[in-house]
């Protein structure tokens, strides 16, 4: 069986800090991340903290995705670890959305290449910023323009 | 709060096919390394697929611990991702050994830790080697060298 494996690590920045509190919310994006990407969900797994805070985990047949939210710095750390024909792309299109997010940091990492010593490949990183007239509702798409970080 | 967070991702090669389709086995073992790492456990979910794999992640206090098996190659891929004063490199001293693989690639990543543009931060891309003769059992622990990959 292919290992080939695509894992995108996205640190999402200036989101509202209800948006990241709102377990719901955070709960069905992720879920809509997962199906937009091509994968088959199994089970998933979410927890509010208290004071504040979201953490979720969507396992899916392809690997999983994950998010843990800090409101109080709008910011949000999210992987989309994803193999076979999947695209995390689409998830980040749709989570960022959701998110409402000012700015994404985006590492993408492919795994499971090969033997020892080059399994795991830096792929890039780069940040991307929405053009601030196009900022939108999550309920609408916004067209981001990338920066190399 | 702070964001800051260490996210280690490590592909172990060389594991016993049949460890790595232990589910209780490999259920048992990352639970372990998120206490090793001096993490809080919230909750835990894991899978086994058919005809074979297993899919798990630990959902603590400080992120979380996930993994994923492929038997017929030998190889899980993990992530450890935690924040504060947690050591993602105790967990991995307690999975090389529970998972006895013979190399493990680690890439070391840095989130949270600023704003846009520079929160996320590739650390470092290892690759590590056990002396053979110093490969144990999974119940013994094994010192190993490391190689810059």
């Amino acid at each position: 069986m292919d290992t080939a494996g695509k894992h995108w690590l996205i640190e999402y920045h200036g989101c509202d800090a209800s948006t990241l509190n709102d377990e719901p919310h955070i709960r069905q994006s992720l879920c809509d991340a997962a199906v937009a990407s091509g994968a088959t969900i199994v089970t998933k797994v979410f927890h509010r903290f208290s004071p504040q805070g979201v953490t979720g985990v969507v396992v899916v047949e392809e690997s999983h995705l994950s998010i843990h939210t800090w409101p109080e710095s709008g910011y949000a750390a999210v992987d989309f670890f994803t193999c076979g024909d999947c695209l995390p792309e689409r998830a980040h299109e749709v989570l960022r959305v959701a998110l409402n997010s000012t700015h994404a940091d985006v590492l993408q990492v492919d795994r499971g290449q090969g033997g020892p010593g080059q399994s795991v490949v830096v792929h890039e990183v780069r940040t991307e910023t929405p053009a601030p007239m196009l900022r939108r509702t999550p309920t609408e798409h916004t067209s981001w323009n990338q920066a190399t970080g």
